[in-house]
Formats: C-alpha cells, structure tokens, sequence
C-alpha cells in the first residue's frame, strides 16, 4: 500500500514542545498523516522519508534570536533544524530545513515540533501562499517471510 | 517509464513572473524537463515529488530585502520559499528551499518562479560552481484498469 | 539489493578541502556510507538522490562572512550550498543545503566538502541534538541485458 504525504500551514503557529498541526493535505495517499494532531502514523514497517521546511518570523532585535525545531520519532528527537539571525527587524523571516530517512516500525510516530525560540517569534504562514512544507514517504516496505 | 530530472543554472537571473530558466541538465531521464522553458510536463499520471533550492543576493541595506519563489503547477501556487534579510551587504547570499510531493496528472505542467523581489536583487549563479538546484521525479505511476 | 544511508555528526568540524567525516548512521542499509572516511560508494550503476543539511556558525563580524560547501562526485564538484551573514554575532548559526539527483555508475564515490569559510567558521554540532544531516539513496537500478 502506497504511502505519501505532503501537508501545509494555513496560519501563523508558535506553540512549542506539541506537534506541530496542520490544515492542507496536498496528498495524504494512504491516510497515515492526521492533520489536527500533526502525527504521522508509520502504517508499515519499513524505510521512509521526512521533509520538512518551516519559516519562523523574527522580531526587531540587536542580538541572537533563533527557532529550533526538531524531528520526533515516538518521542524521541532524530535532528534538528535552525533558524536563527542577529540585527533582526520585524517581519523578516528565515527558513529552516530538516530531512531525514529512517526505518520505522509499524505503528511508529514521526511529528515536528518547535523546541525552544526567542519570546514573540512564529512560524509565519497565511491561507493564501504557503510557508510551512511538510512531506513523508514509504520509500521500500520491509517484507517478514515469518 | 522512469522520469528524473536534475537540472542547474549557468549565470545569474532575475526576471520575475516568468517560469525560472536552466542550462544545464545533470539528468533528463524520461526527457520531461524542458530547460529553455524551465517546465516540467508530467509524462504519467502518478505522484511527483520537486526539490528547489535557490541562491538570491542582496544588496546593501538596512531594511529588510527578500526574494520569493513560488511553485507553480498549471499556474497555481504550491507553496513558497523565502529568503529574507535585514541589514545586509552587497554580495551577501542567502539560500531559499521548497519541496513539495503532488499527485499530477499526465500533461500537467510545474515551474518555480520569482514572484516579487527587493530591486536589484537576483538569483546568483555561475558556470563554475552551480548554486539553483532543481530536482523532480515520478514516485510512482497511476495505474488505470479502465 | 536496497541502498539507503542517512548520517549525523557528534561534534563541530572546521577541516576544508577533506570529506566530512560522520559519526552516526540512523539508517545505512546496504552499508554503501563510510562513517570515518564520509565517502559513498555507490554499490550498482542507476540512479541516486543525495540531501545534505549543514550548520555553519557565524563568528561577530561586521562584514559578510561565509562557508561554502560543496557535492562531489568522484572528485568534481556537483552543486554548492552557501551560508553568507553580514553583522553577524558570535554563536549565530545558518543553514546550508544541497540536493542533486545523479546516475552514478557502480564505484563512484560521492561525498561533502568544505571548499572555503572564513576564518574561525565551523559546522557546529553535538552529541544530544544533531543538526548536519547527511542522506542519499538508489532510486532505481540500471539493469543491462549485456
């Protein structure tokens, strides 16, 4: 069963340390991606891809001001994307990027959540064009002659 | 039929609203990819997934200048990438990245694009050393019984 | 036979001109990724998808500092990711990324490079959280009937 999911952003979002929810699926073939929660549900064991590109948006500051957000994998982190710039004005904005390829079990979570950020930061995103780029794959299944 | 491009830029751009050019094809598998018009056709209906990354330079300023490109599939928006800076100097690059996974239908045409830009700004590139990456393939292909 | 590697590192690195070494494989089925030397060979002729993320930090600097990095393949540079920063302070970090899809034949060598930085520059990462990701996989076998 193919397995293949690319969902986006409709709004701005800066709630850390939850899975980062989302509201369009542009493809949700095989239905593993639940949108409300922002979980992915590994429906077979197997290998599998992760992409995600979020763009935090930064306010006026002289110093350090950063997004982290990681990849999660049944709770546990796998890697981190970051984004982060000094001499910032408000409304500018960076991307950040993470991209993973993992060999999950069965019934194994994947979601993205943001760890920590400087006070007043988000992710910016609009219902018009959208910023916030989240896409996972099944790439082989893994078959058990058991 | 297997499809994969991967396809790269010679020298700088900076046209807007016009599909992105490219010169150099480090794959054309399929033959789908068109680099004059800098338009991938789907040869079969199936899931694609497209991998940008583009190099815009700025100029100086101390407000904040941006580019942004947007994915184009028949002249629909997909998403955005977005590079964005405050307090730059001339000959400064930030990369921006969009990665989308779609359902196509045979025919169906997708491009990136520069959809508004800070003046002066362009996509930087060089025959030398490639920094626009465009890369696209079919996952996997519809099959009709009908 | 499957090829999939994705790979972190432990620890900042600042070498130029060498292949990044990394530590950990979360996933290196076919075992085709040399962990010390950073080196892909690629097992069987076809065609391959390569993803590197990287973390420069940035020292304090008024002027644009860089790091540039670029995709080889058998020793030729392929593509460059570019992490540029004007007024930056000390501990700001950037991302770079390179994506290329390439036909290999079976024995290229493929791997990440840092072609130039500015002084005092360095990939920052850690042990707890990783932040330079490193995948690449066979998409599809060229089989030959010869």
């Amino acid at each position: 069963m193919p397995t293949y999911f690319y969902v986006q952003r409709n709004a701005k979002f800066n709630t850390t340390n939850i899975a980062i929810p989302f509201q369009v699926a542009r493809l949700n073939i095989g239905g593993a991606f639940d949108l409300s929660s922002g979980i992915f549900t590994a429906p077979r064991t197997g290998t599998y891809f992760f992409s995600f590109i979020g763009l935090p948006e930064f306010l006026t500051s002289s110093t350090v001001s950063q997004m982290l957000i990681d990849l999660f994998w049944n709770g546990n982190e796998v890697g981190r994307g970051v984004s982060e710039e000094a001499n910032t004005l408000g409304g500018q904005n960076e991307q950040l990027s993470i991209q993973s390829t993992l060999r999950l079990n069965a019934g194994d979570k994947i979601w993205v959540q943001i760890i920590s950020m400087t006070a007043g930061m988000f992710l910016y995103d609009s219902a018009g064009s959208h910023h916030n780029h989240f896409s996972g794959w099944l790439l082989e299944e893994e078959l058990s002659l058991s």
